[in-house]
């Protein structure tokens, strides 16, 4: 088919959507490290996992062998409603720049939640209704998670409870108040609901919250509830795993009309977008069928690939989740406030920390402000107002396209526009005052957070 | 093709795209009535209207012979970067309502603007760059149209001012901001900025605005600019002319599975929405082709078609603008503050007002209350929050489904989902809180607007 012919937005057929996950860790030579339990540093069975999480969930996690899972009737029919996902050929961005490069991006803003988190979400609400739980409980930062679940629970009549950090819970009433339409119960985090919550209320009086403790609430609500699980949005393998759609969608979508992409760019906090993005690329690349140039784009405030330490680290300040082994910022690594994306999260998926480490994807991190002019520059021409998270994507491909312009290289690049920016209006108007500026942690800043990542036999001695 | 083929979302393929606008007027026998001007009462000339309005847009307003209007590719190429439109197959919420009926809506949300204004913004803007001018003006209460307009703008680059009713300016700063990131400039109405607003701002010091005086603002910014022309996103031939591709894609994706819906139904403010929607559809039934039945639903807090008179009217309560025949509440009613909705306008558009009054559609008027519980509903079934201007189809299309579930008819309905309801969360929140109430304006409220609708031989005489 000649380049002429391709549309500016590559819609699949609804037969041509994926009917299995695909699941990367299981062509991965260099398995992810298993999670280790905090208190033993022995790796964590399923029935040590099954009391916190989903039984099929749990089963997921830990399954690094099956190479595609497949997706259940119920959960592909809800895909329908919002997907597929359109890849979308940057026309216009790609002549405003006048570079010789072909830039793709998959869209995963057009569902209410905002985002590709809708894609974990159903998968893990359908799960917990299948096992006859009465709900699920979770935390949310900037809230697309949060949303993003309680649209699948409202779906599935589950009950869904979101422990929303607080100063997010006062600073966003609006994503509150879709949750809350979803039938979602919100609680502002810390709470007086949870033990946790509790003990944190009486030694900060005026705190306004952080994920980590958000999370170790969500987890004692999962625990102390009869019926009820805890779920978590990105970071785990099972997340990346639900993921895999918008790899597999693109990969469909590009194979169709016979397009080869040099480089795979998107942005990273915990995974769950680029993880899934890449997967089925990265496989290809494993069994050495093809090579592709992966790139995670990440904020220089909180930059756990390029400048963290790769080991095992909690996955939240409360320590009461299991030990991760990934790159790391340390878990009370706290990024600047003035931080406007979602991207804040200290450490990285084990499955892409593996792969990082092993070298077949690189890492980038870019500056807040110049983050936002290519927001600016994208959305006024591709119309789309990006989130902020999305647009270190964009940065890096705006970057590489102009690369492309001054050697002459016809590269094709893709990258994950994973979603929208109208919850992040703060910060937009931030950057239209010009009133947004760079934060770059200095080593001793970042020190402070690796210091207190766990030390015993094996990890970080 | 049978009927379990049918897909939850229909995409047309780009090739599929209308090339032309259909201009409904052309195959009306009783024309809407021309504009006149204020001050003679006569039909307005070609002349009279292009030192306002850009010349190409002039000239389609008063075009009511031809029944197709070229598409410019410049247009139809902005276009692909957001449309088609997926035309949904509702079956999830069909099962839960447990109808016969088959329920299709054509949902216009997937773009920045949130809303299907930006089909005739993008047209606007660009013959406005094609007549060589430096930018436009407009005005914007709820803001979907002033985002619309912006992002058009941006991408042709063209400057833009937009008037913004000072209480949405300072409860919608979102809003705000996204306009602001489409470089537009951004003015609460009124303003110092014109003779009109300071005239407004002596004699009410502490007035919050309103859309008539915005207008007004906007128009003499345009008149008193060299190389500015004013823009509107409703009520005007034109726009309707734009947003025909509303409908003429649903109508191809239905002739192309075959379906024959039996009923059509939209929201309906100023008209854009359903004037589009239903244009192809009404040409064939003026043509004898095919029948429908055609619903236009308004809020009960502002029912300009269910409770007003046809007559001439001023557009503006500043009273600078044509007269137009429509159904009218008189350019000084203005709806209850507590109203949430967008559907606030005093009048309906020329060419529907002409329908309505020849009995080819219908009206409904539905309350606010309602209107949210079938919002809620819609939203936790179908996955998409729903705008509360777009909330009102949805209410008759889940009643006339319930009706059929009585009856046993397997009716096809077709509504228009027009937008969502993202900047709208304060309305939400009224209803999540259980603060929100109906208002339904008393004869006596309807009686003062009306009687303030102008009197000359054969309007109202």
């Amino acid at each position: 088919m000649s380049k002429n012919e391709i549309p500016y937005k590559i819609y699949l057929e609804e037969s041509e959507m994926p009917k299995s996950w695909y699941n990367l860790r299981a062509d991965m030579k260099n398995k992810p490290a298993p999670l280790l339990h905090p208190g033993t540093h022995q790796p964590l069975k399923l029935e040590e996992l099954t009391p916190i999480f989903c039984e099929e969930l749990a089963k997921q996690e830990l399954d690094d062998t099956t190479p595609y899972i497949e997706i259940p009737e119920e959960i592909r029919n809800f895909y329908k409603m919002y997907r597929p996902s359109p890849l979308v050929r940057a026309y216009c961005l790609e002549k405003q720049l006048g570079t010789p490069a072909k830039i793709y991006y998959k869209f995963e803003g057009n569902n209410t939640s905002g985002s590709h988190k809708l894609n974990s979400a159903i998968a893990q609400a359908y799960f917990a209704k299948k096992q006859g739980l009465k709900g699920v409980t979770t935390e949310t930062g900037a809230g697309q998670w949060g949303t993003a679940l309680s649209m699948a629970c409202a779906y599935f009549g589950l009950d869904c409870q979101v422990y929303m950090v607080k100063v997010s819970y006062e600073q966003k009433p609006f994503r509150r108040e879709v949750m809350r339409t979803y039938g979602a119960k919100v609680t502002p985090s810390p709470s007086d609901t949870t033990n946790v919550g509790r003990a944190i209320l009486k030694q900060f009086p005026g705190t306004t919250g952080s994920l980590g403790c958000a999370i170790s609430e969500a987890v004692e609500a999962a625990t102390s509830q009869e019926g009820y699980r805890y779920v978590l949005g990105s970071v785990l393998s099972q997340v990346l795993l639900h993921q895999s759609v918008i790899g597999l969608e693109t990969m469909t979508a590009l194979d169709k009309y016979g397009i080869k992409p040099d480089m795979i760019i998107g942005c990273a906090g915990g995974g769950s977008n680029l993880g899934g993005l890449i997967a089925p690329f990265m496989g290809r690349k494993l069994r050495g069928e093809a090579d592709y140039q992966i790139i995670a784009v990440e904020p220089a405030s909180c930059p756990s690939f390029t400048r963290g330490v790769y080991a095992y680290d909690f996955c939240d300040t409360g320590h009461v989740c299991p030990l991760a082994k990934m790159y790391t910022l340390g878990s009370e690594f706290i990024p600047s406030a003035n931080h406007a994306g979602g991207l804040r999260y200290h450490g990285m998926s084990t499955v892409l920390s593996q792969l990082y480490d092993d070298k077949l994807i690189e890492a980038r991190s870019v500056e807040q402000t110049s983050v936002f002019q290519a927001a600016e520059q994208f959305a006024r021409i591709e119309g789309i107002l990006p989130a902020p998270e999305s647009s270190h994507a964009i940065r890096v491909a705006i970057d590489e396209a102009l690369k492309c312009k001054e050697t002459g290289e016809e590269k094709t690049i893709v990258f994950g526009l994973t979603g929208t920016g109208y919850f992040d209006l703060v910060a937009y108007q931030k950057y239209n005052d010009g009133e947004m500026n760079d934060y770059i942690p200095t080593d001793a800043d970042l020190k402070k957070g690796i210091d207190q990542i766990p030390r015993f036999p094996g990890n970080l001695e």
